[in-house]
Protein backbone atom coordinates (compact mmCIF):
# COMPACT_ATOMS: atom_id res chain seq x y z
CA UNK A 1 0.00 0.00 0.00
CA UNK A 2 1.39 3.54 -0.66
CA UNK A 3 0.41 6.92 -2.21
CA UNK A 4 0.98 7.89 -5.53
CA UNK A 5 0.41 11.87 -4.79
CA UNK A 6 2.63 14.00 -6.28
CA UNK A 7 5.21 16.43 -3.91
CA UNK A 8 4.87 19.94 -4.71
CA UNK A 9 8.00 22.02 -4.42
CA UNK A 10 7.61 25.79 -5.25
CA UNK A 11 10.44 28.71 -5.40
CA UNK A 12 10.28 32.43 -6.36
CA UNK A 13 12.85 30.72 -9.50
CA UNK A 14 15.76 28.39 -10.14
CA UNK A 15 16.48 28.62 -6.50
CA UNK A 16 14.24 25.42 -5.47
CA UNK A 17 16.19 23.32 -8.30
CA UNK A 18 18.77 23.15 -5.47
CA UNK A 19 15.85 20.69 -3.93
CA UNK A 20 14.72 18.99 -6.51
CA UNK A 21 18.04 17.45 -7.44
CA UNK A 22 18.51 16.06 -4.28
CA UNK A 23 14.85 14.89 -4.11
CA UNK A 24 15.09 13.29 -7.68
CA UNK A 25 18.33 11.31 -5.89
CA UNK A 26 16.68 10.29 -2.89
CA UNK A 27 13.17 9.33 -3.81
CA UNK A 28 12.81 8.29 -7.31
CA UNK A 29 9.85 6.55 -7.67
CA UNK A 30 7.93 10.33 -6.80
CA UNK A 31 6.24 12.49 -9.14
CA UNK A 32 7.82 15.74 -8.40
CA UNK A 33 5.67 18.76 -9.11
CA UNK A 34 8.09 22.01 -9.48
CA UNK A 35 7.18 25.86 -9.56
CA UNK A 36 8.81 28.62 -10.72
CA UNK A 37 7.22 32.10 -10.22
CA UNK A 38 9.80 33.67 -12.78
CA UNK A 39 7.25 36.04 -13.81
CA UNK A 40 7.88 37.60 -9.87
CA UNK A 41 11.28 36.94 -9.27
CA UNK A 42 13.15 37.84 -7.01
CA UNK A 43 11.16 37.56 -3.35
CA UNK A 44 13.61 38.00 -0.82
CA UNK A 45 14.01 41.99 -1.35
CA UNK A 46 10.06 42.65 -0.96
CA UNK A 47 8.33 43.09 1.95
CA UNK A 48 6.56 40.15 4.61
CA UNK A 49 3.36 40.91 3.20
CA UNK A 50 3.58 40.84 -1.01
CA UNK A 51 5.27 37.93 -0.05
CA UNK A 52 2.98 36.03 1.54
CA UNK A 53 0.30 36.73 -0.98
CA UNK A 54 2.69 35.60 -3.78
CA UNK A 55 2.87 32.78 -1.66
CA UNK A 56 -0.69 31.78 -0.84
CA UNK A 57 -0.79 32.10 -4.95
CA UNK A 58 1.94 29.51 -5.60
CA UNK A 59 0.50 27.13 -2.98
CA UNK A 60 -2.89 27.34 -4.49
CA UNK A 61 -1.58 26.58 -8.18
CA UNK A 62 0.38 23.41 -6.45
CA UNK A 63 -2.78 22.21 -4.60
CA UNK A 64 -4.73 22.11 -7.69
CA UNK A 65 -2.28 18.52 -8.32
CA UNK A 66 -3.25 16.99 -5.45
CA UNK A 67 -0.30 16.75 -3.46
CA UNK A 68 0.26 13.99 -0.50
CA UNK A 69 2.98 16.69 0.97
CA UNK A 70 4.33 20.10 -0.05
CA UNK A 71 8.12 21.38 -0.01
CA UNK A 72 8.59 25.21 0.09
CA UNK A 73 11.78 24.98 -1.56
CA UNK A 74 12.36 29.35 -1.21
CA UNK A 75 13.90 30.31 2.29
CA UNK A 76 12.07 34.00 2.14
CA UNK A 77 8.44 32.24 2.20
CA UNK A 78 9.49 29.46 4.28
CA UNK A 79 10.71 31.89 6.74
CA UNK A 80 8.08 34.59 6.24
CA UNK A 81 4.95 32.66 5.23
CA UNK A 82 5.24 29.30 6.46
CA UNK A 83 2.21 29.93 8.99
CA UNK A 84 -0.19 31.80 6.40
CA UNK A 85 0.41 28.95 3.81
CA UNK A 86 -0.53 26.09 6.93
CA UNK A 87 -3.74 28.08 7.83
CA UNK A 88 -4.79 28.46 4.44
CA UNK A 89 -4.04 24.84 2.86
CA UNK A 90 -4.83 21.68 3.95
CA UNK A 91 -1.57 19.81 2.62
CA UNK A 92 1.51 18.91 5.02
CA UNK A 93 3.84 21.56 4.51
CA UNK A 94 7.38 21.30 5.16
CA UNK A 95 10.06 24.31 4.81
CA UNK A 96 13.56 24.96 4.85
CA UNK A 97 14.29 26.54 7.81
CA UNK A 98 14.01 23.99 10.63
CA UNK A 99 15.74 21.37 8.71
CA UNK A 100 18.78 23.58 8.06
CA UNK A 101 18.41 24.79 11.72
CA UNK A 102 18.85 21.62 13.00
CA UNK A 103 21.60 20.58 11.07
CA UNK A 104 23.79 23.64 11.82
CA UNK A 105 23.24 22.68 15.38
CA UNK A 106 24.49 19.39 14.67
CA UNK A 107 27.35 20.29 13.53
CA UNK A 108 28.66 23.86 14.99
CA UNK A 109 31.19 23.04 17.59
CA UNK A 110 31.71 26.63 18.82
CA UNK A 111 27.96 27.28 18.57
CA UNK A 112 27.72 30.40 16.55
CA UNK A 113 25.83 29.94 13.50
CA UNK A 114 25.74 32.28 10.39
CA UNK A 115 22.84 32.62 8.06
CA UNK A 116 23.54 34.16 4.51
CA UNK A 117 19.99 34.94 3.13
CA UNK A 118 17.62 37.30 1.76
CA UNK A 119 17.27 40.85 3.45
CA UNK A 120 13.70 38.99 3.72
CA UNK A 121 14.47 36.30 5.99
CA UNK A 122 17.39 37.98 7.96
CA UNK A 123 14.70 40.34 9.38
CA UNK A 124 12.02 37.52 9.82
CA UNK A 125 15.07 35.47 12.05
CA UNK A 126 13.15 32.52 12.20
CA UNK A 127 16.17 30.31 12.19
CA UNK A 128 17.34 32.53 15.18
CA UNK A 129 13.66 31.76 17.11
CA UNK A 130 13.56 28.31 16.09
CA UNK A 131 17.06 27.64 17.98
CA UNK A 132 16.86 29.25 20.34
CA UNK A 133 13.33 27.54 21.54
CA UNK A 134 14.82 24.16 20.55
CA UNK A 135 19.03 24.43 21.46
CA UNK A 136 20.75 26.24 24.29
CA UNK A 137 23.87 28.32 24.09
CA UNK A 138 23.56 28.59 20.57
CA UNK A 139 24.23 32.50 18.78
CA UNK A 140 22.91 33.45 15.17
CA UNK A 141 24.18 36.08 12.79
CA UNK A 142 22.10 36.86 9.88
CA UNK A 143 23.48 38.63 6.86
CA UNK A 144 21.34 39.86 4.34
CA UNK A 145 22.64 39.01 0.47
CA UNK A 146 20.18 40.97 -1.47
CA UNK A 147 22.54 40.76 -5.19
CA UNK A 148 23.17 36.89 -4.67
CA UNK A 149 19.51 36.31 -6.18
CA UNK A 150 20.26 38.64 -8.89
CA UNK A 151 23.55 37.09 -9.61
CA UNK A 152 22.23 33.45 -10.09
CA UNK A 153 19.30 34.23 -12.24
CA UNK A 154 21.69 35.80 -14.56
CA UNK A 155 24.32 33.32 -14.42
CA UNK A 156 27.18 35.01 -12.93
CA UNK A 157 27.45 31.41 -11.20
CA UNK A 158 31.13 30.10 -11.96
CA UNK A 159 33.52 29.68 -9.40
CA UNK A 160 36.10 31.99 -11.02
CA UNK A 161 33.67 34.63 -11.66
CA UNK A 162 35.01 38.13 -9.79
CA UNK A 163 32.00 39.33 -9.66
CA UNK A 164 30.16 37.06 -7.56
CA UNK A 165 33.46 36.43 -5.49
CA UNK A 166 33.77 40.59 -4.76
CA UNK A 167 29.57 40.43 -3.76
CA UNK A 168 30.64 37.51 -1.56
CA UNK A 169 33.62 38.58 0.28
CA UNK A 170 31.78 41.54 0.77
CA UNK A 171 28.63 39.66 2.65
CA UNK A 172 31.26 37.08 4.18
CA UNK A 173 33.68 39.84 5.41
CA UNK A 174 30.79 41.18 7.92
CA UNK A 175 31.14 37.53 9.80
CA UNK A 176 34.83 38.18 10.52
CA UNK A 177 34.10 39.53 14.36
CA UNK A 178 31.27 36.97 15.30
CA UNK A 179 33.70 33.90 13.83
CA UNK A 180 30.89 31.31 12.83
CA UNK A 181 32.06 27.43 12.35
CA UNK A 182 29.10 26.98 10.28
CA UNK A 183 27.28 28.53 7.65
CA UNK A 184 23.44 28.15 6.42
CA UNK A 185 22.63 28.66 3.39
CA UNK A 186 18.91 30.03 4.01
CA UNK A 187 17.77 30.91 0.11
CA UNK A 188 17.91 27.52 -2.25
CA UNK A 189 19.55 29.76 -4.96
CA UNK A 190 22.70 29.91 -2.81
CA UNK A 191 23.59 26.38 -3.80
CA UNK A 192 24.04 26.95 -7.19
CA UNK A 193 27.16 29.24 -5.93
CA UNK A 194 28.09 27.58 -2.87
CA UNK A 195 31.87 27.02 -4.27
CA UNK A 196 32.44 30.92 -4.44
CA UNK A 197 30.67 31.19 -1.15
CA UNK A 198 32.93 28.52 0.33
CA UNK A 199 36.14 30.26 -1.12
CA UNK A 200 35.18 33.45 0.44
CA UNK A 201 34.34 31.47 4.04
CA UNK A 202 37.76 29.74 3.74
CA UNK A 203 39.65 32.78 2.96
CA UNK A 204 38.17 35.33 5.43
CA UNK A 205 36.52 33.26 8.34
CA UNK A 206 38.19 29.67 8.48
CA UNK A 207 39.79 26.59 6.61
CA UNK A 208 37.27 24.21 9.12
CA UNK A 209 34.13 26.15 7.67
CA UNK A 210 30.77 24.09 7.47
CA UNK A 211 27.98 24.87 5.22
CA UNK A 212 24.70 23.38 5.51
CA UNK A 213 22.73 23.56 2.58
CA UNK A 214 18.84 24.16 3.10
CA UNK A 215 17.42 22.70 0.44
CA UNK A 216 19.07 19.66 0.93
CA UNK A 217 18.04 19.25 4.23
CA UNK A 218 14.53 19.50 3.61
CA UNK A 219 14.52 17.01 1.10
CA UNK A 220 15.76 14.54 3.36
CA UNK A 221 12.89 16.11 5.71
CA UNK A 222 10.33 15.38 2.84
CA UNK A 223 11.51 11.50 2.79
CA UNK A 224 11.44 10.69 6.55
CA UNK A 225 7.92 12.54 6.56
CA UNK A 226 6.82 10.19 3.78
CA UNK A 227 8.44 7.00 5.02
CA UNK A 228 6.90 8.04 9.24
CA UNK A 229 3.30 8.29 7.50
CA UNK A 230 3.96 5.56 4.40
CA UNK A 231 3.31 7.38 1.97
CA UNK A 232 5.76 6.36 -0.34
CA UNK A 233 4.56 5.86 -4.02
CA UNK A 234 3.55 2.35 -5.27
CA UNK A 235 5.55 1.55 -8.17
CA UNK A 236 5.00 4.57 -10.06
CA UNK A 237 7.73 5.82 -12.23
CA UNK A 238 9.72 8.66 -10.71
CA UNK A 239 8.79 11.79 -13.15
CA UNK A 240 9.41 15.77 -12.32
CA UNK A 241 6.80 18.16 -14.28
CA UNK A 242 8.18 22.00 -14.20
CA UNK A 243 5.96 25.09 -14.65
CA UNK A 244 6.75 28.79 -14.42
CA UNK A 245 5.24 32.25 -14.69
CA UNK A 246 7.42 33.24 -17.23
CA UNK A 247 8.83 32.36 -20.69
CA UNK A 248 9.36 28.64 -20.33
CA UNK A 249 12.45 29.39 -22.38
CA UNK A 250 15.57 30.63 -20.22
CA UNK A 251 14.05 28.30 -17.07
CA UNK A 252 14.84 25.13 -19.31
CA UNK A 253 18.02 26.75 -20.54
CA UNK A 254 19.42 27.89 -16.67
CA UNK A 255 17.89 24.62 -15.33
CA UNK A 256 19.17 22.16 -17.26
CA UNK A 257 22.04 23.31 -16.70
CA UNK A 258 22.21 23.70 -13.05
CA UNK A 259 20.34 19.69 -12.96
CA UNK A 260 22.69 18.33 -15.25
CA UNK A 261 20.48 16.92 -17.45
CA UNK A 262 17.98 18.49 -19.98
CA UNK A 263 14.28 19.20 -18.68
CA UNK A 264 11.57 18.20 -21.51
CA UNK A 265 8.17 18.95 -19.47
CA UNK A 266 8.32 23.22 -18.55
CA UNK A 267 4.82 24.56 -18.97
CA UNK A 268 4.62 28.46 -18.22
CA UNK A 269 0.90 29.19 -16.59
CA UNK A 270 -0.65 32.43 -15.40
CA UNK A 271 0.42 32.77 -11.72
CA UNK A 272 -2.58 35.44 -11.21
CA UNK A 273 -5.33 33.17 -12.30
CA UNK A 274 -4.75 30.99 -9.12
CA UNK A 275 -4.58 34.24 -6.75
CA UNK A 276 -5.45 32.82 -3.41
CA UNK A 277 -8.24 34.31 -1.32
CA UNK A 278 -9.75 33.10 2.19
CA UNK A 279 -13.15 32.28 1.13
CA UNK A 280 -12.57 30.04 -1.87
CA UNK B 1 -6.79 79.10 -20.06
CA UNK B 2 -4.76 76.14 -19.04
CA UNK B 3 -4.84 72.47 -17.84
CA UNK B 4 -4.28 71.15 -14.10
CA UNK B 5 -4.82 67.91 -14.71
CA UNK B 6 -1.56 65.84 -13.43
CA UNK B 7 0.87 64.11 -15.68
CA UNK B 8 1.40 60.29 -14.52
CA UNK B 9 4.57 58.64 -14.92
CA UNK B 10 5.45 55.38 -14.31
CA UNK B 11 8.58 52.74 -14.00
CA UNK B 12 9.41 49.38 -12.81
CA UNK B 13 10.94 50.95 -9.71
CA UNK B 14 13.35 53.52 -8.76
CA UNK B 15 14.62 54.37 -12.58
CA UNK B 16 11.53 56.54 -13.63
CA UNK B 17 12.82 59.26 -11.03
CA UNK B 18 15.48 59.97 -13.88
CA UNK B 19 12.39 61.69 -15.32
CA UNK B 20 10.65 62.87 -12.52
CA UNK B 21 13.87 64.77 -11.87
CA UNK B 22 14.05 66.51 -15.57
CA UNK B 23 10.31 66.86 -15.46
CA UNK B 24 9.97 69.19 -12.03
CA UNK B 25 12.57 71.01 -13.16
CA UNK B 26 11.55 71.99 -16.19
CA UNK B 27 8.19 72.22 -15.43
CA UNK B 28 7.79 73.26 -11.71
CA UNK B 29 4.18 73.85 -11.75
CA UNK B 30 3.03 70.59 -12.87
CA UNK B 31 1.33 68.03 -10.37
CA UNK B 32 3.13 64.73 -11.28
CA UNK B 33 1.63 61.43 -9.80
CA UNK B 34 4.81 59.13 -9.80
CA UNK B 35 4.03 54.77 -9.83
CA UNK B 36 6.62 52.35 -8.98
CA UNK B 37 5.88 48.56 -9.07
CA UNK B 38 8.43 47.97 -6.52
CA UNK B 39 6.47 44.99 -6.08
CA UNK B 40 7.41 43.11 -9.66
CA UNK B 41 10.51 44.88 -10.01
CA UNK B 42 12.47 44.09 -12.41
CA UNK B 43 10.51 44.27 -15.88
CA UNK B 44 13.94 43.96 -18.39
CA UNK B 45 14.63 39.96 -17.68
CA UNK B 46 10.64 39.11 -18.11
CA UNK B 47 8.76 38.34 -21.95
CA UNK B 48 6.75 40.69 -23.76
CA UNK B 49 3.33 38.95 -22.37
CA UNK B 50 3.85 39.55 -18.99
CA UNK B 51 5.74 43.30 -19.18
CA UNK B 52 2.41 44.13 -21.32
CA UNK B 53 0.19 42.95 -19.12
CA UNK B 54 2.07 44.39 -15.94
CA UNK B 55 1.89 47.99 -17.88
CA UNK B 56 -1.67 47.65 -18.16
CA UNK B 57 -2.60 47.43 -14.98
CA UNK B 58 0.69 50.03 -14.08
CA UNK B 59 -1.61 52.63 -16.08
CA UNK B 60 -5.23 51.73 -15.10
CA UNK B 61 -4.08 52.76 -11.88
CA UNK B 62 -2.59 56.09 -13.31
CA UNK B 63 -5.64 56.79 -15.34
CA UNK B 64 -7.42 56.71 -12.22
CA UNK B 65 -6.16 60.28 -11.57
CA UNK B 66 -7.88 61.99 -14.69
CA UNK B 67 -4.39 62.06 -16.72
CA UNK B 68 -3.87 64.89 -18.77
CA UNK B 69 -0.65 63.19 -20.01
CA UNK B 70 1.19 60.29 -19.20
CA UNK B 71 5.32 59.23 -19.32
CA UNK B 72 6.31 55.70 -19.51
CA UNK B 73 9.59 56.42 -17.46
CA UNK B 74 10.70 52.75 -18.83
CA UNK B 75 12.69 51.90 -21.27
CA UNK B 76 11.16 48.30 -21.16
CA UNK B 77 7.62 49.16 -21.69
CA UNK B 78 7.97 51.77 -23.64
CA UNK B 79 9.92 49.63 -26.04
CA UNK B 80 7.49 46.47 -25.57
CA UNK B 81 4.13 47.71 -24.72
CA UNK B 82 3.81 51.19 -25.63
CA UNK B 83 1.59 50.18 -28.64
CA UNK B 84 -0.80 47.82 -26.38
CA UNK B 85 -0.69 51.38 -24.03
CA UNK B 86 -1.98 53.67 -26.24
CA UNK B 87 -4.70 51.05 -27.57
CA UNK B 88 -6.20 50.67 -24.44
CA UNK B 89 -6.27 54.29 -22.84
CA UNK B 90 -7.76 57.29 -24.03
CA UNK B 91 -4.84 59.32 -22.42
CA UNK B 92 -1.61 61.32 -24.72
CA UNK B 93 1.08 58.70 -24.21
CA UNK B 94 4.69 59.61 -24.26
CA UNK B 95 7.45 56.81 -23.95
CA UNK B 96 11.34 56.87 -23.43
CA UNK B 97 12.25 55.23 -26.94
CA UNK B 98 11.68 58.16 -29.80
CA UNK B 99 13.09 60.98 -27.60
CA UNK B 100 16.28 59.40 -27.53
CA UNK B 101 16.71 57.94 -30.80
CA UNK B 102 16.53 61.34 -32.56
CA UNK B 103 18.25 62.80 -29.85
CA UNK B 104 21.25 60.50 -30.56
CA UNK B 105 20.59 60.78 -34.02
CA UNK B 106 21.02 64.48 -33.73
CA UNK B 107 24.47 63.89 -31.71
CA UNK B 108 25.98 60.62 -33.59
CA UNK B 109 29.03 61.77 -36.44
CA UNK B 110 29.96 58.16 -37.08
CA UNK B 111 26.05 56.89 -37.52
CA UNK B 112 26.73 54.30 -35.36
CA UNK B 113 25.17 54.26 -32.42
CA UNK B 114 24.91 51.81 -29.74
CA UNK B 115 21.63 50.78 -26.93
CA UNK B 116 22.44 49.93 -23.64
CA UNK B 117 19.15 48.47 -22.23
CA UNK B 118 17.32 45.58 -20.33
CA UNK B 119 17.45 42.14 -22.68
CA UNK B 120 13.57 42.95 -23.22
CA UNK B 121 14.60 45.97 -24.88
CA UNK B 122 17.53 44.47 -27.14
CA UNK B 123 15.43 41.59 -28.15
CA UNK B 124 12.64 44.22 -29.08
CA UNK B 125 14.83 46.95 -30.94
CA UNK B 126 12.28 49.13 -31.02
CA UNK B 127 15.17 52.21 -31.50
CA UNK B 128 16.46 50.51 -34.46
CA UNK B 129 13.16 50.48 -35.98
CA UNK B 130 12.18 53.76 -34.98
CA UNK B 131 15.68 55.02 -36.38
CA UNK B 132 15.36 52.98 -39.74
CA UNK B 133 11.84 54.39 -40.31
CA UNK B 134 13.18 57.72 -39.96
CA UNK B 135 17.01 58.41 -40.43
CA UNK B 136 19.20 57.03 -43.19
CA UNK B 137 22.70 55.15 -42.66
CA UNK B 138 22.70 54.98 -38.97
CA UNK B 139 23.48 51.64 -37.37
CA UNK B 140 22.04 50.29 -34.08
CA UNK B 141 23.86 48.05 -32.01
CA UNK B 142 22.08 47.21 -28.88
CA UNK B 143 23.90 45.38 -25.65
CA UNK B 144 21.07 43.66 -23.00
CA UNK B 145 22.12 44.68 -19.15
CA UNK B 146 20.44 42.93 -17.13
CA UNK B 147 22.56 43.28 -14.04
CA UNK B 148 21.97 47.14 -14.07
CA UNK B 149 18.85 47.04 -13.19
CA UNK B 150 19.17 44.89 -9.60
CA UNK B 151 22.26 47.01 -9.20
CA UNK B 152 20.56 50.23 -9.33
CA UNK B 153 18.18 49.07 -6.72
CA UNK B 154 20.69 47.47 -4.55
CA UNK B 155 22.75 50.69 -4.22
CA UNK B 156 25.81 49.81 -5.88
CA UNK B 157 25.63 53.14 -7.62
CA UNK B 158 28.91 55.02 -6.22
CA UNK B 159 31.36 55.78 -9.22
CA UNK B 160 34.07 53.64 -7.46
CA UNK B 161 32.17 50.68 -7.23
CA UNK B 162 33.96 47.65 -8.73
CA UNK B 163 31.30 45.18 -9.09
CA UNK B 164 29.63 47.88 -11.02
CA UNK B 165 32.87 49.04 -13.28
CA UNK B 166 33.61 45.09 -13.64
CA UNK B 167 29.57 44.50 -15.27
CA UNK B 168 29.69 47.45 -17.13
CA UNK B 169 33.68 46.84 -18.78
CA UNK B 170 31.26 43.56 -19.49
CA UNK B 171 28.62 45.35 -21.24
CA UNK B 172 31.03 48.02 -23.29
CA UNK B 173 33.68 45.90 -24.03
CA UNK B 174 30.87 44.10 -26.39
CA UNK B 175 30.95 47.49 -28.20
CA UNK B 176 34.55 47.71 -28.85
CA UNK B 177 34.51 46.27 -32.72
CA UNK B 178 31.36 48.38 -33.44
CA UNK B 179 32.69 51.69 -32.29
CA UNK B 180 29.60 54.07 -31.89
CA UNK B 181 30.30 56.95 -31.22
CA UNK B 182 27.07 57.66 -28.98
CA UNK B 183 25.35 55.51 -26.41
CA UNK B 184 21.47 55.85 -25.57
CA UNK B 185 20.88 54.69 -21.98
CA UNK B 186 17.69 52.69 -22.74
CA UNK B 187 16.45 52.24 -19.12
CA UNK B 188 15.90 55.03 -16.92
CA UNK B 189 17.68 52.91 -14.37
CA UNK B 190 20.93 53.27 -15.70
CA UNK B 191 21.30 57.47 -15.45
CA UNK B 192 21.85 56.42 -11.92
CA UNK B 193 24.81 55.00 -12.72
CA UNK B 194 26.36 56.96 -15.27
CA UNK B 195 29.22 57.96 -14.11
CA UNK B 196 30.03 54.39 -14.45
CA UNK B 197 29.51 53.77 -17.52
CA UNK B 198 30.82 57.01 -18.79
CA UNK B 199 34.53 56.03 -17.20
CA UNK B 200 33.87 52.28 -18.92
CA UNK B 201 32.86 54.02 -22.41
CA UNK B 202 36.00 56.35 -21.79
CA UNK B 203 38.25 53.87 -21.38
CA UNK B 204 36.91 51.12 -23.56
CA UNK B 205 35.71 53.21 -26.55
CA UNK B 206 36.40 56.76 -26.92
CA UNK B 207 37.14 59.75 -25.05
CA UNK B 208 34.62 61.89 -27.17
CA UNK B 209 31.39 59.60 -26.55
CA UNK B 210 28.20 61.06 -25.97
CA UNK B 211 25.50 59.78 -23.66
CA UNK B 212 21.98 60.44 -24.22
CA UNK B 213 19.33 59.80 -21.64
CA UNK B 214 16.23 58.34 -22.10
CA UNK B 215 13.87 60.05 -19.53
CA UNK B 216 15.60 63.42 -19.64
CA UNK B 217 14.60 63.19 -23.70
CA UNK B 218 11.49 62.12 -23.11
CA UNK B 219 10.87 64.76 -19.94
CA UNK B 220 11.53 67.65 -22.87
CA UNK B 221 9.01 65.72 -24.93
CA UNK B 222 6.02 65.49 -22.56
CA UNK B 223 7.01 69.43 -22.46
CA UNK B 224 6.56 70.06 -25.78
CA UNK B 225 3.47 68.47 -25.92
CA UNK B 226 2.00 70.41 -22.81
CA UNK B 227 3.27 73.46 -24.80
CA UNK B 228 1.70 72.73 -28.24
CA UNK B 229 -1.37 71.67 -27.02
CA UNK B 230 -1.83 74.28 -23.97
CA UNK B 231 -2.18 71.82 -21.48
CA UNK B 232 0.26 73.98 -19.00
CA UNK B 233 -1.28 74.04 -15.81
CA UNK B 234 -2.41 77.53 -14.32
CA UNK B 235 -1.32 78.82 -11.46
CA UNK B 236 -1.23 75.92 -9.33
CA UNK B 237 1.57 74.43 -6.75
CA UNK B 238 3.70 72.43 -8.77
CA UNK B 239 4.27 68.72 -6.80
CA UNK B 240 4.80 65.16 -6.90
CA UNK B 241 3.00 62.65 -5.40
CA UNK B 242 4.78 58.88 -4.77
CA UNK B 243 3.42 55.55 -5.37
CA UNK B 244 4.60 52.27 -5.26
CA UNK B 245 3.68 48.70 -4.94
CA UNK B 246 5.64 47.33 -2.05
CA UNK B 247 7.09 49.27 1.03
CA UNK B 248 7.39 52.29 1.08
CA UNK B 249 10.42 52.45 3.21
CA UNK B 250 13.31 51.37 0.57
CA UNK B 251 12.02 53.47 -1.67
CA UNK B 252 11.82 56.50 0.19
CA UNK B 253 14.96 56.31 1.03
CA UNK B 254 17.03 55.40 -1.81
CA UNK B 255 14.38 57.78 -3.76
CA UNK B 256 15.37 60.58 -1.63
CA UNK B 257 18.85 59.83 -1.65
CA UNK B 258 18.74 60.10 -5.20
CA UNK B 259 16.34 63.12 -6.13
CA UNK B 260 18.52 65.06 -3.59
CA UNK B 261 15.67 66.40 -1.36
CA UNK B 262 13.03 64.48 0.93
CA UNK B 263 10.23 62.51 -0.72
CA UNK B 264 7.31 62.96 2.22
CA UNK B 265 4.19 61.89 0.37
CA UNK B 266 4.75 58.16 -0.59
CA UNK B 267 1.79 55.57 -0.41
CA UNK B 268 1.43 51.72 -0.71
CA UNK B 269 -1.01 50.62 -3.65
CA UNK B 270 -2.26 47.31 -4.10
CA UNK B 271 -1.59 46.96 -7.82
CA UNK B 272 -3.00 43.77 -8.51
CA UNK B 273 -6.43 45.37 -7.83
CA UNK B 274 -6.16 47.70 -10.35
CA UNK B 275 -5.50 44.57 -12.81
CA UNK B 276 -6.86 45.70 -16.51
CA UNK B 277 -9.09 43.81 -18.69
CA UNK B 278 -10.33 44.88 -21.99
CA UNK B 279 -14.02 44.98 -21.12
CA UNK B 280 -13.77 46.99 -18.20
Amino acid sequence: MGNNGAIGVFDSGLGGLTAVRVLKKILPDEKIIYFGDTGRVPYGTRSPEIITKYALDDMNFLSSFGLKAALVACGTVSSVALGALRSAFDIPITGVVEASAKKACSLSKNKRIALLATPATVKNAAHEKYINENFDGYSVMGIGCPMFVPLVENAYVARDCKVTQIIADEYISKLREFSPDCIILGCTHYPIIREVILDSARKLLSDDIQIVDSGEEAAHEIKHFLEQNNLFSDGQMGCVEYYVSDEVYGFRESASLFLGENIESVKKIDITSYHYTENK
